[in-house]
C-alpha cells in the first residue's frame, strides 16, 4: 500500500486511546417482506447514538465485489493489504485454536477420514466424529509420535473431525501436495514435493501418515487416516507495536480472532468466554493499552445461520453491552464489521460494511443511524477497509505532518 | 488491476444470467434554457423503474477528467484496465467492419486521398468518394495486389474514403511512420521504420503504395493514393470465457461494438440491424448464454450531432424497447453508458456516467430516476467503470470467498 512508503516518517506515539469494535458480519440485506435489513430492523439506540455523534461511511473489505474470509477481512481492518499478506489455511486453523506458531513452522489443516484396507477414502470426514473422540485420538497420537526425522510434530484437536498440525524444525517447506483425493471412492494420494527443497518435508509427512494410520488401525474409531492441506508458513507481518507504535490488546472470545490479532502483534487477553467477560476486560484494562480490538461474534453466526430474527437479537444484545463502556474516555471509537453476512445469503458477502468513527477531531455528519443505507450517505464515503486504521490514527493525533 | 491477482482463485461458474446494457454516450449536460440534462428531460418510465428497483451510482470511464474513445470505454465496462490494454486505431478500424484479425497481423487505417503528379496531397479525403466507388476501387486493388514480399495484403472498404488494411505474414512490426503529411499542399511522406526490425514492414508498405498508386492512376477516381496510419497489433486480452468463465453474447448492430466484443471473446450475433432486431435476438438467445452485452447507439449519435431533442427521443425510444425484455429473468441487470456524450459538447466527454444495477442480492437505494444528478446520490457511489463487471459477477454469485 502507498501509505507504507511514508508511514514510518509520520507515525508517533501519544497517550490517546483507540477502540476498534468489530461486529462480525455486520452488514446485511433486506428482508423480502419488510424491505428492511437486519440493522434497519433492530432497535439499537446506543449504536445509533454513535452514528449520530460521529462520521459514517461504508467500507469495502478487500476489493469491489470480493467476498472475504475472516483472515483477509481482519488484516484489512488492521491496516494491512490483504492481497499482499495472504494467510495460509493451515496458519489460520492453528491460529484459530490458539496454537503458537513460530517462524519456519509449517502449519497444516487436517481432517480425520475413513479409509478401507486398500487405502480408498470412504468418508472424508470420518462420520464427523465427536470432538471428545477427536481429543482422545489426538492424545494417543501425541503420545506415540513426537518427532520424525528430527522434526517436532504438534497435533491439536480443532473440533469434530478437524485437527491442526504444526511441524517444527529446520529445512521445512510448505510447497508439498495434499494427500486428499478430494472425492470419496478414490485412493489416498502420496504427498510429493512441489519445489526443490520440499522433498524432506514430503518424506516427514508421508512417514507421519504411515505411523498415524498404523496407530489408528488399532483404535476403535472411524478415523483411520488424516487428510492434510493448507500447508503454510507464518506470513511476514510487521507488528502493531513497530508499525503503529501502538500497544494493542485483543478482547475477543473466539480463537480465530485471537489468532489473527496475535499475527499482527496484539496482546491477546485470555479467559474471555462471553461478551460480558469482554466488556469487563475492556473496563479493567483501559489504562494499560493504546489500542483495543473488541470482537463480537454473534452477528456473523446468526447471518451464517440465515436467521434474521437471531441477527436482530445479536445486534440488540451488543447494543446493550456497548452502553457499558460509555464512561470510558476513548479518544477515538470505531464501530464496523469485518465484512457483511446477510441472512439472505447465509454466508459472508462482498457488500460494503457500515462504519462509524467517533472522535472530537472530526466533523459529525448528519447520519443518525448505523445502517447500510444511512451510512452510505455519510461523510466518510465508501472507502477501502484498509483506510480505517489510518483514519483512527489520524483522529488520535498519532501522525506527524508529512513534508514541510 | 489488483483484482487480477486473485480473480482466478475466486471466479466460479453458475447458471445465473447477467445483462449489461450500454446506452452509448448516455450522460449529458444541462440545456442552458431548462437547466435539465437530456436524461432529466426525457420521459422514460421503464429506465426509471430500474433505477428505483436497483442500486445507482456514476461510473468514471477511464480516469477522472479523461474523455474516452469507444475502445477504451468499452474495455473498462468489460472489466479490463483500458490503460494497460490499449487498442490500436488500425485494429479498431478493422474490428469495426468485422474483419478477422489474427495474432501477428498488422492492422492499418487508410484514407483514399488525392495527389497531383508531383505527389503533393491535394485532398486528404479524396473528396469523400461515395462508399460504392470505394468498394469498386478496393475490388480492383484486391484483384491486382495479393501478396508483397510474401506478406498477404487484405483490403476492406470502411465507408466513403476510408479503408482498413491488414498485413498478414511473418516478421511484421507496427513500428513504422505514417505517409500522411497531415496537411494538404505537402508531399506524401515515405514510410520509415521506427524501430530495428521494422524495415521489412516499411518496405512492404512503400511497395504496396507504389503499386496502388500505379493502379489508381489508371482509374477514373479522385482516389489516387492511400494515407496509412494507426499501424497496430491485436492487443493481448484474456477472453471472457477463461477470465470470467462466462459464455457471452454481443447484441450490437454497429460493427465497431461487435469488433470490441470479439476482442474480449464474446460471440457476436450477426444480422442485427436495428434495436428491434437486437431485442428480438435477446429474447431468442436468452437460454444460450450467461452474459449479454446489449449496445444501443442512438444516444451517442444524437449527442455527437449536438441535437438535444434527438437525444431525448433516442432515450425515449430505448425506454420503450427495454420494456420488451422485462419478462426475461436476468439475475443481474446493469444499465449504463460507455461514456457521456453531452449535446452541449457535440462529442464524447469525461463526465461520470449514470449507472444502475438491479439484482435480488443488493440493497435498493432511494434513487428513483436514471439521471446524472439522481445517480450521484446512489449507494454505488462514483466508481471506476472497471469495477462494474466485478459488481455484476458478485451479484450473480459468481465469486467464491477469498481466503478463509
Amino acid at each position: 500500500m502507498k501509505i507504507e512508503k511514508i508511514l514510518k516518517t509520520v507515525v508517533k506515539k501519544n497517550e490517546n486511546k483507540i477502540l476498534l469494535v468489530v461486529m462480525d458480519g455486520l452488514g446485511g440485506l433486506p428482508d423480502p417482506e419488510t424491505g428492511k435489513t437486519e440493522l434497519e430492523s433492530a432497535s439499537k439506540p446506543n449504536l445509533d447514538s454513535y452514528a449520530k455523534a460521529g462520521m459514517c461511511g461504508l467500507s469495502i473489505p478487500i476489493l469491489t465485489g470480493i467476498t472475504p474470509g475472516s483472515g483477509p477481512a481482519h488484516l484489512s481492518l488492521f491496516g494491512y493489504d490483504p492481497i499482499q499478506h495472504q494467510i495460509g489455511r493451515g496458519v489460520l486453523e492453528a491460529c484459530g485454536i490458539g496454537m503458537e506458531i513460530k517462524k519456519q513452522d509449517i502449519a497444516i489443516r487436517g481432517n480425520f477420514a475413513t479409509i478401507d484396507k486398500n487405502q480408498i477414502v470412504t468418508d472424508r470426514r470420518a462420520a464427523r466424529i465427536p470432538t471428545e473422540e477427536n481429543r482422545k485420538i489426538v492424545e494417543i497420537l501425541r503420545e506415540k509420535i513426537k518427532k520424525i526425522k528430527g522434526i517436532e510434530i504438534i497435533i491439536e484437536t480443532v473440533k469434530e473431525h478437524r485437527v491442526a498440525i504444526i511441524l517444527r524444525g529446520n529445512n521445512l517447506s510448505p510447497s508439498v501436495s495434499e494427500n486428499d483425493p478430494q472425492k470419496e471412492g478414490l485412493p489416498l494420494k502420496k504427498i510429493v514435493p512441489l519445489e526443490e527443497g520440499a522433498k524432506f518435508t514430503a518424506d516427514v509427512l508421508n512417514d507421519f501418515l504411515n505411523q498415524a494410520q498404523e496407530i489408528l488401525s488399532n483404535i476403535d474409531t472411524k478415523a483411520k487416516t488424516i487428510l492434510l492441506r493448507g500447508f503454510s508458513n507464518l506470513p511476514e507481518i510487521e507488528p502493531f507495536e513497530t508499525r503503529y507504535l501502538l500497544r494493542a490488546a485483543c478482547i475477543a472470545s473466539y480463537p480465530m480472532y485471537k489468532g489473527l490479532a496475535k499475527l499482527v502483534g496484539m496482546e491477546v487477553i485470555t479467559g474471555l468466554d462471553t461478551i460480558d467477560d469482554q466488556i469487563v476486560a475492556l473496563n479493567n484494562l483501559y489504562d494499560r493499552y493504546d489500542f483495543f480490538y473488541l470482537h463480537y461474534k454473534k452477528t456473523d453466526s446468526a447471518g451464517e445461520d440465515g436467521n434474521f430474527k437471531k441477527k436482530i437479537a445479536a445486534i440488540e444484545e451488543f447494543d446493550e453491552k456497548i452502553s457499558r463502556i460509555k464512561h470510558l474516555n476513548f479518544d477515538v471509537i470505531c464501530i464496523t464489521g469485518d465484512h457483511s453476512t446477510p441472512c439472505a445469503l447465509k454466508g459472508h458477502s462482498w457488500h460494503p460494511v457500515p462504519l462509524v468513527v467517533v472522535s472530537k477531531n472530526l466533523i459529525p455528519d448528519d447520519v443518525d443511524r448505523l445502517t447500510e443505507r444511512a451510512c452510505a450517505k455519510g461523510m466518510l464515503g465508501t472507502i477501502p477497509a484498509t483506510d480505517i486504521m489510518y483514519i483512527l490514527l489520524a483522529n488520535a493525533l498519532k501522525f506527524e505532518k508529512f513534508g514541510a
